[in-house]
């Protein structure tokens, strides 16, 4: 008979989204009348906008037509969209063919994995986004799951909780090969500096390391002096990669683009170039992404497409103050940069899910443990700005008036 | 530093078709004027139909919308699409919650082998489609690459020629965890009788062993008494999943969107159910296929999308017809059993990228050398009938006049 995969078996519980939407599901069959206000998932609620949308509707449009139809593309991207986001998202720090078009930060991550394989070390943030860990345990990096520390064996946990600033204490920090790093940091939000991101980069550099760094949020930084992307840190081509994505900042969360950038200075022990791997991942196991979208994400590096997305983040980002001053008003302490799509609360002596299942029953709103992130998110939950802007005002008057 | 996953160092070469199109490539540096005409690829060609490509449309429009618009949907897909593949194409054989809406059928065999690891051992048709001796490599479930036969280690490889009917003698062959079979076949066109369907399935079940049903072709076979889909056979569900596509039927070869089917009564060993790792996997590494993509299948498969498929499968199987009568008229024996988009041909004594080059050279047509799908295919090479009408007539009349 065929084995089921250890590494599979290893994995706690389900993933974390399913889990929130399993108790969501429950409270609606106990009680079918709440109006439950998600404010867990990060996910986008507002419409696309108009410049977008034209060019998404023209270009499924166009396939009907002679000149218009295309077939398979490259694995790797449009070139005229690898050279666009090369320009307008990098201003020329990398390279276009350094740009591999995908169908999200999250599916790359799990490509990323299959192409280190599974004799690699590893060091994540704790609490990070639940594919860093999850993907490695299925590829087999890691050891078994350790329920008394509630966390796997064979990776490096990099702790980030108020007590360091959410940032890890480099100095202290054993080596490993591979770093995931999230900033913005998904759940916590915060952003790291410049000269934080130096000293990471300098780190890896010291260990020959290679640097995963998630710039799914970076369009939500407004403050000039903090890094957007890894490339714009001095030296950094020779320990980095770096995944992004358009899911949030112009909402194409269902429509799905992301892309990764590897540098052509990225290489292995054997001074072979991490790029070639790359390259034969993605024509091996992905087939690009779909040719409507990545039509349509020519536009959004378009002078217009670019305003149209300032105004979704801001849209988002004018959700989070108010959910910020709530929780201010609240007298929960809370951590909110201004430059993420995230608040993490803290609520302290008590069990994330347990936060979770109180305000989902009291209030009817549903916020992402922080536990889910990684046991460093203990006593806190995240609160996601995506929604719409009435909800957001009903959810946060509900919760003060609940959990006052 | 970071050792390089010695799995891809094992990979032969490039992927099959990057290979191809670089000889094209050198070709026409050569030869800047050689009109080439591609015979290779299964790229589709046809525009878009205009009933599915109005669903396209105005599944991109409604998403401008605040009634239309979707965030993240399901990773496994949306219901409704889940349910009307396994009514429409399916005729209720399976349950819509047993289906899994993806961005494809090689993106699903990657995922799948993920799924699987790499402790499991395999068996594939000799020649096949790359992705599952490549993705298998990748994985870790092979050994290395032999020069000498030209195979890997630890893969069975079921010779597929025409000595046997291009299907492999079940009675010898030896006992694998995972079978992959591709019916109708890729690139022989083959299509496994309802029969010898039966002999395979029981096989897998005397063994315990699984076969992935690659029927991504599906929708070319016209003879009522061939089977389209495995869940035809009796005593299937617990011996095979199946992966299927939209590419070749509809022309979404870059418009992106295929479908894993996993029976409930497919266990391993320990009795766990093989698709709830499946649902694991599809939530841990993946995000769902384009809902732009989803909306415009949803009408695929109405009275008038189906009528559409067909009409683009008639087109194709038309290109067919007159690539084979060619090949007859020029006296080179090849097989098409009109049940396929892919004629495969037999050059006696000569190497298959020998007579891909000799083709590209003189008539300046591309096809697909044989041993690329493995040694088994060498002296073949696949004509693919994907193509313009127009191009696919001079092609024929270039090939005559110069082969002759």
């Amino acid at each position: 008979m065929v084995l089921r995969n250890k590494n599979i078996a290893k994995l706690q519980a389900g993933y974390l989204f399913p889990e929130i939407n399993r108790r969501k599901n429950k409270l609606l069959e106990e009680n079918p009348d709440a109006k439950i206000i998600s404010l867990g998932i990060g996910n986008t609620t507002k419409p696309l906008t108009p410049y977008i949308t034209k060019a998404l509707k023209e270009a499924a449009e166009s396939l009907g037509t002679a000149e218009g139809y295309s077939g398979y593309g490259d694995e790797q991207g449009m070139t005229a969209l690898r050279e666009k986001i090369a320009e307008q998202l990098y201003k020329g720090l990398v390279d276009a063919n350094e740009v591999f078009v995908s169908d999200g930060g999250k599916c790359d991550c799990g490509r990323l994995q299959l192409m280190f394989g599974s004799k690699v070390t590893i060091a994540v943030q704790d609490p990070a986004y639940p594919v860093y860990v999850d993907g490695s345990v299925i590829i087999g990096v890691t050891g078994d799951y350790n329920e008394s520390i509630k966390r796997f064996d064979n990776i490096v946990y990099m702790k980030c909780t108020a007590e360091n600033n959410f940032f890890p204490d480099i100095k202290s920090l054993e080596r490993t090969d591979l770093i995931y790093f999230c900033s913005p940091n998904n759940p916590t939000g915060v952003v790291a500096t410049r000269d934080q991101l130096k000293e990471l980069v300098d780190f890896a550099k010291a260990n020959k390391s290679i640097i995963i760094f998630d710039a799914a949020y970076s369009e939500f930084i407004s403050d000039p002096n903090l890094p957007r992307s890894i490339f714009e840190i001095e030296g950094v081509r020779e320990v980095a990669l770096e995944v992004s994505s358009f899911s949030k900042s112009i909402g194409f969360t269902g429509v799905r683009l992301g892309w990764t950038v590897v540098p052509k200075e990225l290489r292995f022990d054997n001074g072979e170039q991490v790029i070639n791997d790359w390259n034969r991942i993605t024509c091996t196991v992905f087939n690009g992404a779909s040719n409507i979208v990545q039509k349509g994400c020519l536009a959004v590096l378009d002078k217009e497409g670019l305003k149209e997305m300032q105004e979704t983040v801001d849209f988002y980002m004018e959700n989070a103050r108010l959910i910020k001053k709530g929780l201010d008003e609240m007298g929960v302490k809370s951590y909110w940069t201004g430059n993420s799509p995230y608040i993490w609360a803290y609520f302290p002596g008590e069990k994330s899910w347990d936060v979770f299942s109180r305000l989902l029953n009291e209030a009817h709103v549903v916020v992402t443990p922080g536990s889910g992130f990684g046991s460093a998110g203990e006593e806190y939950v995240r609160f996601s700005a995506f929604g719409h802007r009435n909800l957001i005002i009903e959810a946060v008057e509900r919760l003060k008036e609940k959990l006052k």
